[in-house]
């Protein structure tokens, strides 16, 4: 970790690099000096491909009637305004890959860099000044577009090497949510009962490889899906003891699922982990976790009030959680799943390639 | 605690109640049905006073220009609209002052309550059936609204018999936000450093004296506030060991104000407190708090996403918890520090009356 101290501080977390408004954060600013050379402390990148948040690119690709020419210029637009690819209507970013050109020698240290290597950003992209000199193929079936141009990376933005053992596609989708898995392990322990919501997602089955390898067989993970196909690839993964399809928006309903599903045994969790990718579905998982138990929030849908409310209103103490999308690990725990489990692996091949 | 089971745990959350969308909880409901009469199960309640959260206080009196004939017709509004006084812009309630007309048999027995007996809710008005038959007086100083109507309690639904030993409006205020001081208590350690962002409002001034009262002479309470009336109020108390008047909003400019205050020394938390009554309050308190540090978001202004993504482009695994408004204490810990610190009691008096 770098320390943050004083002027440093603000050059670590790329200040000087604000064009507009003065004093706020990169993420926060609207736009960036993306001037593509490197200042010191900072790390010059050749970016090859965009991987645009989901969100992000599903309002662009509407916003230009899924035309690949009218969504290149669009994206163009949007970095030649901000410096950076922050999309203004859904304020989200992505992630890049791409090669270090110039290397920061504490930032090198820190993540174990060599010039020359591929790599994928862990910040966001709302994060960091971008410089495109063309744009080229843009793949609408995986949110990704094939560029010419450079990043900056301040060096407090987490990123991760490429490893070559693992495919391409399959690796920047594991560590975009990445943070589930690596901050699941430290919290589980054996012997525990453990309910993941939204299990059979892209974090749900890194979550639940997670679980089973750190508990092993001492302990219950119950698996809570809403889609089928997705529950029948829990289902061949082989980690999760209890299996229920189900719609964690219905609170009541999907209870009476886990209830008849634990069949007469205690059904309520130690610790719940919270990866449904759409919104109220607080309480929910809430309702399956014990009173003195624990909650892991990941999903990005969740509402800060409908969970301190929602745990009010009925009177349960439970312990919750902000999921923090940083792991120290940069990823590692997710891609060792990857390698762990084959049938994991084969799981995201056929999902992204 | 009564115990969740089938039918009768519908019953014991409300969900008869819910009128729009079907299957949810009262709390996320959009609309109650707040007729003024119990069913078995439920507990009949004349409510004298609404308290109402700081949060969604503070945005209906800026939403009316602080015309207190405005803001009643706001509040009202609200009420008919939805059957509960659950504020749609902010999400969330407060609580509200009344006597037991109708009571569950059961209820009684759980809180040891009679008819007669003035209470006060511990559950979010957010979760209660209310029928307002008329707003009275609306007193800007303390976030509160005399009224004459009605509330239904559900058998789940936390609440505290008014104590005769204290002012009634010091315990409704001391109340509204205990579950701070209640929940920071266990979490705190003797030896650590512990910042409370919004020190000065009534839960920051509850949490200091419950951390100093914790830590005792072992650690450093680090108190951030905004206003400089309620800073004096933090200095009188002498319950912290830096004081620092500071805007959470601008993060780096009350980083810097804060290490000036801390002389060199370290100035990041092992602890931090947010309790902050306007959003973007994130990001400070993220950089006020150590890497491996844990903050306690109890602000119901906090963002989900602006704390998981500030964390995360900022590369710190800090642990963020959602502060649960329920408490097992029933406020017994807030009203005791009344009792324990009369200069506490003094201010509370002063600002509550």
């Amino acid at each position: 970790m770098p320390s943050f101290v004083g002027a440093d501080m603000l050059r670590t977390l790329g200040i000087h690099r604000v064009i507009e408004p003065q004093g706020t954060l990169p993420q926060a600013a609207w736009k960036l000096d993306n001037t593509p050379v490197a200042q010191p402390s900072e790390t010059l990148v050749d970016v090859q491909a965009l991987h645009i948040d989901s969100a992000s690119f599903t309002q662009i690709a509407s916003a230009c009637n899924r035309d690949p020419e009218r969504m290149k210029k669009h994206i163009l637009d949007i970095v030649s305004q901000r410096g950076k690819m922050h999309n203004p209507t859904t304020g989200s970013g992505g992630v890049l890959i791409g090669t270090i050109r110039q290397l920061d020698e504490i930032y090198g240290k820190t993540h174990g860099l060599a010039i020359g290597d591929t790599i994928v950003s862990l910040t966001s992209l709302s994060w960091l000044p971008l410089y495109l000199e063309s744009l080229d193929d843009i793949h609408l079936d995986r949110s990704e577009v094939e560029v010419t141009g450079t990043a900056i990376f301040f060096r407090s933005n987490p990123l991760a090497k490429l490893p070559n053992d693992l495919p391409r596609n399959s690796v920047v989708a594991a560590l975009d949510v990445a943070g589930a898995p690596s901050r699941v392990v430290p919290l589980a322990q054996p012997g525990q009962r453990i309910t993941v919501l939204g299990a059979g997602g892209t974090a749900g089955l890194l979550t639940l490889c997670a679980l089973r390898q750190r508990i092993g067989s001492h302990g219950e993970i119950i698996a809570v899906e809403y889609n089928e196909q997705a529950l029948q690839d829990v289902d061949s993964l082989n980690v999760a003891d209890v299996l229920v399809q189900g719609n964690a928006t219905q609170a009541l309903e999907l209870i009476e699922k886990v209830r008849d599903a634990c069949a007469g045994r205690e059904y309520q969790a130690d610790l719940a982990i919270n990866v449904v990718n759409v919104p109220h579905t607080e309480l929910s998982t809430i309702l399956l976790t014990k009173p003195d138990g624990r909650i892991l929030f990941f999903s990005m849908a969740t509402s800060f009030t409908a969970a301190a409310l929602g745990a009010e209103g009925i009177a349960r103490p439970v312990e919750m959680h902000i999921g923090n999308g940083y792991m120290p690990d940069n990823g590692a725990v997710a891609l060792q799943l990857l390698r762990d489990f084959p049938l994991l692996r084969a799981i995201f091949t056929r999902r992204f390639g």
